[in-house]
């Protein structure tokens, strides 16, 4: 089942790059000894890899290691703070740059104008700017991580469909940003890129078999089995915001009926809240603003805001029991706007887990609220450019 | 995401005996200069891990590649006909035993007297006695290979749900077959076996995201992608029977509501025949004896049969569009008993994905039905084998 074992020369090579690369990502300053000894890589490969590497400046040299004058004995060093990588997230309404460095540290953060269907035009170009702006100021950065709504089909450069602001699916997110800018640009399915950044910046996720539940303005997922991000052959994979939880339900843009997301994502809150007055001027408040309202609602003691919530969390438990069944992961981790409902919402999933999931299966999942911060999509938007710069380092540096 | 970069020593030596017995499995005679050249390993390394292999019989040195004399230029081979694996599959009432070589070419196939609950410790024993006996007038055999119904609990040797005939639930594959057979044993859920199968022996499939879809006395999913199955953290992910596809539907043995499998397996067309006189004597039929019954009433031109087919080709539908959201699979491969219903049973799959399913996604799956036989599960348990044998080599031979 390997795919190296039949793998042309050149993506040897270049696998062999990124094995010298994530090492010294994952273990810090090493020998070439130490680096050929744990890959098991010839010393001629290790020399050669590790001078481009060397020459193009994404490594460099420290002090000897063992005190001796032999040069394998040389410490080697990939400084996470040396690059620096843009992160931008769309979500419908929401556009958020970021800039962060190869660990995933925060250097800054802008969220741009809230986009209607009329504004998309002026948001596109408002990113062109903006991440300009940045490379222009900042030498270090190497990379353009975007994180787009799904389902997102990774050769066309298209979201697939956008339930509530259909206009962003005639915007080809690869012919618009795929050679924008002077540094590589990488696009990926928003949950996927929180997925990323779970497993690569938050301590506690460092599990091999994690997912996130992204319940935003949409519902989405990102899987990672074994340590790998479940792709499918579009890129297309773990859409779970269109599975249907009832095929004789609530029709769906995409096609389907009884798609998740018509039941728990932030648009479908904001609907519900249109015909009560639990949050009287929801009419006038973007998606984001009415969630944020019934949570404070719910906080302040409206029961029929908790009632609402408990509704909606049933729904994201559902959800939750789909996850279970269909990936078993160790952790499912609950991220966006909807999560900031916080322990109510949690509670809801875990009922309906407890209910409906296979009691083996349940008692070996952990399933927590993001630590990160509800913009964990703009640092996911980051970790896809990192993980595309340690799983891709020819990309970076045309002398590699 | 390379786990590889911090893995064991150990670890890498493995996999690279695991990736030149793979080499070899799939590229045929190689010299140690061409293995070494393609993968990038020390020509040390090459000898070394060869000659292990040589001592340990599991590959074998041909003439001379190049007319030189060089030992380098020596070729190496694995000979797929010099290994045998056995492979039983267990669904509910039936059990398989097969011989096959490492090619996945039957030797031979018997089928067990169907089982019943009050007839599993005596299906174990004939199970025990079989196996031993074909291993004992047989050295070729190197692994046992066992495909069970899912949800099937890795570590824990169980499966964790068997909706139809609860006393399978009681017996631990692990304790009363890890350890049964003078060879090394693998156990692997049903679908997933069969997935391995269609990867490894249909060169229909031997593409790299691949789904197999196995509906029979349960509804069961194995999917490949990017050439590796989709494991989860307990080897229970892609549980499709058990997806709920109405969160208000059926309640199912398993805790959840609206299960896949209460609506298109042979048992749930089983117990829909018992209710109508399509097939007067079903009651007296094995699942698989009154499907395929239903399935001759409407090839003699029952429109009652037609329309039963069609609506469970429609379940079997709604299954296949949440497949195609969850994982984006290239190939979609229909197997087991309810496939033998035919092309009208992919129509009304066919229907389904064309109403519900994204249409840039649908575009880009093909459905087919397995071209394997029916028992392609059990060719599948002898898959899982030859896939260990391929992946951990050092398992078969304590001298490797």
């Amino acid at each position: 089942m390997n795919a190296n074992a039949t793998a042309s020369q050149a993506s040897v090579s270049e696998s062999n790059r990124s094995r010298i690369l994530q090492h010294l990502y994952h273990n810090g300053i090493s020998s070439r000894a130490q680096i050929a000894k744990a890959l098991e890589l010839t010393p001629a490969a290790i020399t050669k890899i590790t001078a481009r590497l060397l020459e193009a400046g994404v490594i460099s040299e420290t002090g000897d290691l063992e005190g001796s004058k032999n040069r394998r004995s040389i410490g080697l060093k990939l400084d996470t703070a040396q690059f620096h990588v843009v992160g931008v997230k769309f979500a419908r309404s929401l556009v958020e740059v970021g800039l962060f460095d190869l660990a995933g540290r925060r250097i800054s953060l802008e969220d741009l104008p809230t986009v209607s269907e009329d504004t998309i035009p002026a948001t596109l170009a408002t990113i062109h700017e903006h991440v300009n702006r940045l490379i222009a100021s900042d030498d270090a950065i190497v990379a353009v991580g975007i994180a787009v709504p799904g389902p997102y089909l990774q050769d066309q450069g298209r979201t697939a469909v956008v339930s509530s602001m259909t206009s962003w699916r005639s915007v080809n997110f690869l012919a618009e940003f795929g050679e924008a800018f002077p540094v590589p640009v990488f696009i990926e399915q928003d949950a996927r890129a929180g997925a990323l950044a779970q497993y690569l910046f938050d301590r506690d996720s460092t599990c091999e078999n994690l997912a996130y539940y992204l319940i935003g303005e949409g519902v989405g997922l990102g899987v990672i089995d074994n340590g790998r991000l479940i792709d499918g052959s579009q890129g297309a994979a773990t859409e779970i915001g269109h599975i249907s939880i009832d095929v004789h339900g609530i029709p769906c843009d995409c096609g389907n009926v009884g798609c998740l997301e018509r039941y728990c994502s932030a648009v479908a809150i904001h609907q519900r809240l249109l015909d009560t007055d639990i949050v009287p001027d929801a009419g006038s408040m973007t998606h984001t603003e009415a969630c944020r309202a019934l949570f404070a609602a719910a906080d302040a003691g409206d029961g029929r805001a908790a009632a609402l919530i408990h509704e909606v969390g049933r729904y994201a438990g559902y959800g939750c029991v789909t996850i279970l069944n269909a990936y078993n992961p160790a952790r499912i981790v609950v991220g966006d706007i909807v999560s900031e409902a916080g322990q109510p919402l949690l509670d809801a999933i875990h009922e309906v887990v407890a209910e409906r999931a296979i009691p083996d299966i349940a008692d070996e999942t952990t399933i927590a609220i993001s630590p990160l911060p509800t913009d964990a999509t703009v640092t996911g938007a980051a970790a896809v450019a990192i993980t595309q710069f340690l799983e891709h380092p020819s990309v970076f540096f045309d002398d590699v």
